[in-house]
């Protein structure tokens, strides 16, 4: 018997940044999974998003990942552990680079995005059909934590294409580049600055087909949420 | 010729949930690794903390790992990275469960600690000789947040223990265990309620040699750090 399709939950693709890092890894690698929209209606208890959801996951949130393992259902409920589940089921795509220490540096960096950049992820939320580029400029003067959080951005991606040749952060596409997807669509949106280095990854990451994807069914969505939105007051 | 012994960078004992981790992880499954303290003098940039750190980790925090990987120095910059560093190069240690499922499972509750809980973090710093009971109760009675992030983690392992019959989350000692061995220690300074299961589970956490050697030496320590002292004015 064929084991079933894989699927994976994910919330409003315009606004999700969690879920847009397995989603655009999994198109971008050609991994077979079918992708379920739990749409965003709000995030108080009893929304019906939190009652789908509370049938997935322990902690209510996307995405999640659900998969055959062993005959049994498993799901997966964190975005990191999700990516590792991945490489170990399809090796063949190499989501970490082959070499140890590439590979060791390459978690680091997207664990390094799974808990931190608090400022940057606060100031500047995913929003991939906006343009705020007054808003970036603003909250870069006045937040210096933002400020810091994207200079630590830049020096990051720049370590990492230096050591590696490009064009992605280990050479392929992998891991590492899922998870600064959604800060490549937030410096488009707030107009962050870049060095020439780094926006010329930016863009290698936003052509890369997996992206465009997720970036044309993000902006086909056109489902304003106002609890999403801390800078526009309606749709442009 | 041999391989030089790795060395973990950690912090004060006493304070740095995130130096523990890794450090209770390889005590308690005996891989070998020298431990260095990089002793928490202020985290304001020019101290003696971060000018050593510098030199380590472009994030400028611990833990750090410092390993030999084909010939050359590798360091490695997150908790969550150096836990899958470990895993790989100590196999026969399983530090992950052995099953795909179980170990999917064991990292889904590794990186919910690793980027989650931070109402609990922020109230309940880990001060391992400090004694706080009523702070630990008013602070659960004032922030609904706190208990919603402890009431998770009583779910979390209650769910893990039954899934694996004990006597750990997963069976034997592993990743997940080191990852909220913290979270024991802040149960333990702040009275934070348990049930009895919950609590039968951290007093094994604490007794386990790997986290009973850290206790003592966090007691031996006696280094009063006003910046990481929210509650107490002073040494007990």
């Amino acid at each position: 018997m064929k084991e079933p399709l894989m699927k994976l939950y994910i919330g409003n693709r315009n606004y999700s940044s969690w879920s847009m890092r397995p989603s655009v890894l999994i198109r971008q690698t050609g991994i077979p999974c079918e992708e379920v929209v739990v749409r965003f209606d709000s995030f108080e208890p009893g929304s019906a998003f939190k009652r789908a959801i509370a049938e997935l996951s322990p902690t209510g949130k996307v995405p999640v990942l659900e998969a055959e393992v062993d005959g049994a259902r498993l799901l997966v409920w964190d975005t990191l552990a999700i990516a590792e589940f991945l490489a170990e089921r399809f090796p063949e795509r190499r989501l970490w680079p082959e070499r140890a220490a590439a590979r060791a540096r390459a978690r680091s960096v997207a664990a390094e995005m799974h808990s931190g950049f608090q400022a940057l992820r606060a100031c500047f939320p995913m929003n991939i059909e906006a343009s705020l580029p007054d808003v970036g400029a603003r909250l870069l003067a006045e937040r210096g934590d933002a400020a810091a959080d994207l200079e630590r951005v830049r020096r990051l991606w720049r370590d990492c294409l230096s050591a590696s040749g490009g064009p992605f952060l280990f050479g392929d596409f992998g891991i590492a580049d899922a998870f600064f997807a959604p800060v490549v669509m937030r410096a488009r949106t707030y107009a962050l600055p870049l060095d020439d280095d780094c926006r010329a990854y930016a863009q290698r990451v936003t052509n890369a087909p997996g992206v465009a994807a997720w970036i044309e069914l993000a902006l086909a969505e056109k489902d304003f949420l106002a609890f999403e939105e801390p800078y526009r007051s309606g749709p442009a």
